[in-house]
């Protein structure tokens, strides 16, 4: 019934306000009457954004026409086709793609492991190849098992206890902290460099307990790196659900002796040229002057990355159709750029930064969301104590929807290589509990994102950048006179 | 894979600190060291309930091994009994049933309803009838449809337009507000008085639409009033789906001609015993303090129940339970109440505060969970101005939790019949934007719930029922000496 979803659009425009904000956007000074202006503004582009977003269908077809968006693939180059097209769409001053190129790694045919717990009695469990990994032999491999709680476990075992067999690294996320990205932090490195450093004491291969808080079946991918490991040295590494991991855990605790078989033919193909689509809405007084909105356009393969990082593009896009909406004409250039191979090798995240360099860009401010499309919670930031002053200024616009958290702290991979002394980085905080239930899984799809919460963080990061591209980072107590 | 379930648990025990804590909390006084060891008793709440919470397990036995709870059902006191178990079996001071009468309304036969845009071109809509409602006549009822925006659209329309039509009420919910709370207040009343209203006008029937900020296809029950109507003058009302009803909007647009046909068989019987479940941990300093926390225990038939209010029910029994396991030994009675009847008819509610009145009991703190299991943000507070002040000197501690919302405001149904000058009223507030896709409807089950998120609720209402315990609402420039 697609044709009546425009009905809940006309019944709340958000578009009527735009004469009077051109209008009173055109007085600008500091005091109360700025604040009750921009607070004006905020709520129009909330309005917008939740009557008139077109977020959540963009996300639609990015997740249910197109699919998973490894880089390289098939799929990401239908990202890039659609975006851009979406983009011109708006009306932007101008719309390109920039060439990179980007890794092309691939699963190849559905990965199979089952535990053997005595010859011939066979229990399956849920498997997935990391990003990045060597395949099995092709009749796959089957070993015998050691768990670890992570890497500095291996140096006590020593070589006698794990040449030949199949570490297996079964630390878990840990539930206490509020902060899921904390409990990822703390576990990552079993997925990243696992296989690296059990290849060292002779492993044949590993098996990584996936990063995932919720006891569930779903195997979540991620990227992982052979470090130094020459191509003779690497060994198959392989997520498994967290109930697999609970099952081979109990497995072994009652026989040590049980094997581990998992096959999968993954290989890496030779580098392939991709893009990151940008596009921008020039400023009219500094339009030399770059505030980036992104995310990225690249996922993994197993799900449609619908949170991860869907959402953070089709929010970026609509951060630049919403200022258009409510009227706002940005003094800065306002530019969307939605990078490609975040997710294993940042190669659009360094090819922008590589370019902007070239060119003598200035970049003002810079901000990523890519912590999924949930509610938004805050924002945080890379910057300099001046600036998050000037920053924490403007918080108490945001108290009306919610929005607290204005934290110092990391931003977003793809907008890390630009980081310099006088660029705000930033990175839109969404609620972060149920992120990790569908991280790098196949059921991050669209129906784990709500519309609401998605639209909702669209609006917060348009909100931020229209207060920065009025004010600047400017000290408060000096009047603001155009910039 | 149930029985892994506890390997998460063995890895993040919460509860070695309790000996901590015990002789910790010793220490009363004013000051830094207060708030330290404060801070550290939240620390532990927490870990305790996100590593060995039981409110998700208690709600998957209420939501899928017994389901919709409606007042007066087979599945409500199957709710009671099972609550009561469970209750006894924490170990608390007292449990105990409270009976009250309660009105039993039964849907009867699954309702069907379509709309006639030619004499023998039907599309079905989905449709359930409204709680309390009469059935239609056997056979169904059909007739011609009047729109409106809500129940001041009946007297400018006035009987010529509407006697003998079904009036079709669908002033959606307002998307553009944060607290999606306000926007269900801003519509309900269609639901509510719709019925009585429209048969003032001659109407056959109502329906109305859902009460959903999604477009999607369940219709959302939820109570209705025929006010002074006498059993004679009663028309059936039903509630329509959001598609359905943007779909029967269109074919009016297009012929204000068709017809509707809806056919419903439910109806009221007797009313029944049934009860309120309570429990108590007795105060070890003034046991005749009450405390109390609580949600409702009914719910609607279409789903589960598992938002509304399996969540505040859980949570209200973990929060005692939680307690006991951080080693705290209350000073004051702290008492889990789950409220029966709360959907149609605040008879638990009602009584609970009568028995209380009779017995001359006095309560110093109810707080209510009836908003969803959702990430909590924050506490509503109904309170004299002397207490809210009091209560804004514990917010920093909630801060760590992203607990932010400290504010005046409704708590809960079931606890208003309390309302007095020195108690203090408290509602969870939860995030609100997913809560409407899922109220009253059929797909309010426990898989609408994620863990965390109702483990962090149980968390917060702990934290808080400890500092009201610990403090009271003595203005905090005093010295502390036992309250």
């Amino acid at each position: 019934m697609r044709r009546l979803t425009g009905c809940r659009r006309f019944k709340f425009p958000g578009i009527k306000i735009s004469l009077y904000l051109a209008v009173s956007c055109a007085m600008l000074f500091q005091g109360a009457f700025a604040q009750d202006q921009d607070a004006e503004v905020l709520r129009s582009i909330y309005t917008a954004s939740l009557t008139d977003g077109k977020a959540y269908d963009w996300l639609n077809h990015l997740s249910n026409q197109i699919g998973g968006r490894l880089s390289g693939s098939v799929q990401a180059q239908q990202a890039v086709d659609y975006t851009k097209k979406e983009l011109e769409e708006l009306g932007l001053d101008r719309v390109w793609l920039q060439p990179v190129m980007v890794p092309k790694w691939v699963r190849g045919t559905a990965e199979f492991a089952y535990i053997e717990s005595e010859p011939g009695i066979t229990n399956n469990v849920p498997v997935c190849a990391l990003g990045g990994s060597v395949a099995t032999p092709a009749g796959g491999l089957k070993a015998g098992v050691v768990e670890v709680q992570g890497v500095e476990d291996l140096p006590e075992l020593g070589r006698d206890a794990i040449e030949g067999k199949i570490v297996f690294y079964n630390r878990p996320m840990d539930p206490a902290l509020i902060n899921t990205f904390q409990s990822y932090s703390g576990c990552v490195d079993q997925r990243y460099s696992g296989a690296a450093e059990a290849a060292k004491y002779g492993a044949v291969g590993v098996i990584v307990r996936s990063m995932n808080l919720r006891l569930d079946d779903f195997p979540h991918t991620g990227s992982m790196s052979y470090g130094e490991l020459t191509l003779q040295e690497r060994i198959p590494a392989a997520a498994i659900s967290t109930n697999g991991a609970e099952l081979l855990s109990t497995t072994l605790t009652l026989n040590p002796e049980i094997r581990f078989y998992f096959r999968q033919s993954c290989r890496q193909l030779p580098d392939v040229e991709s893009y990151n689509v940008i596009g921008e809405i020039r400023g009219s007084e500094f339009p030399d002057e770059v505030i980036l909105v992104g995310g990225h356009l690249d996922s993994w393969d197993l799900g449609d990355g619908s949170h991860d990082d869907g959402a953070g593009c089709v929010q970026s896009m609509d951060v630049l159709r919403l200022l258009k909406l409510t009227g706002y004409r940005p003094k800065r250039t306002i530019r969307v750029v939605l990078f490609m191979n975040e997710e294993n090798g940042l190669r659009g995240g360094r090819k922008y930064a590589e370019v902007a360099s070239q060119k003598n860009e200035r970049h003002l401010f810079a901000l990523e969301s890519d912590a999924g499309g949930f509610t938004p919670r805050g924002f945080s930031f890379d910057c300099s104590d001046a600036a998050f002053e000037r920053i924490l200024h403007w918080k108490p616009l945001f108290e009306p929807y919610l929005v607290h958290q204005f934290v110092r702290g990391g931003s977003g991979a793809d907008i890390g290589p630009l980081k310099s002394e006088d660029l705000v980085l930033s990175g839109l905080r969404p609620d972060s509990q149920r992120y990790f239930d569908y991280h790098h899984a196949e059921n991050d799809t669209f129906e784990a994102v709500n519309r609401r919460e998605l639209e909702l963080g669209a609006a917060a990061m348009a909100g931020l950048v229209y207060l920065v591209d009025k004010y600047g980072f400017t000290p408060v107590q000096q009047p603001i006179k155009g910039r």
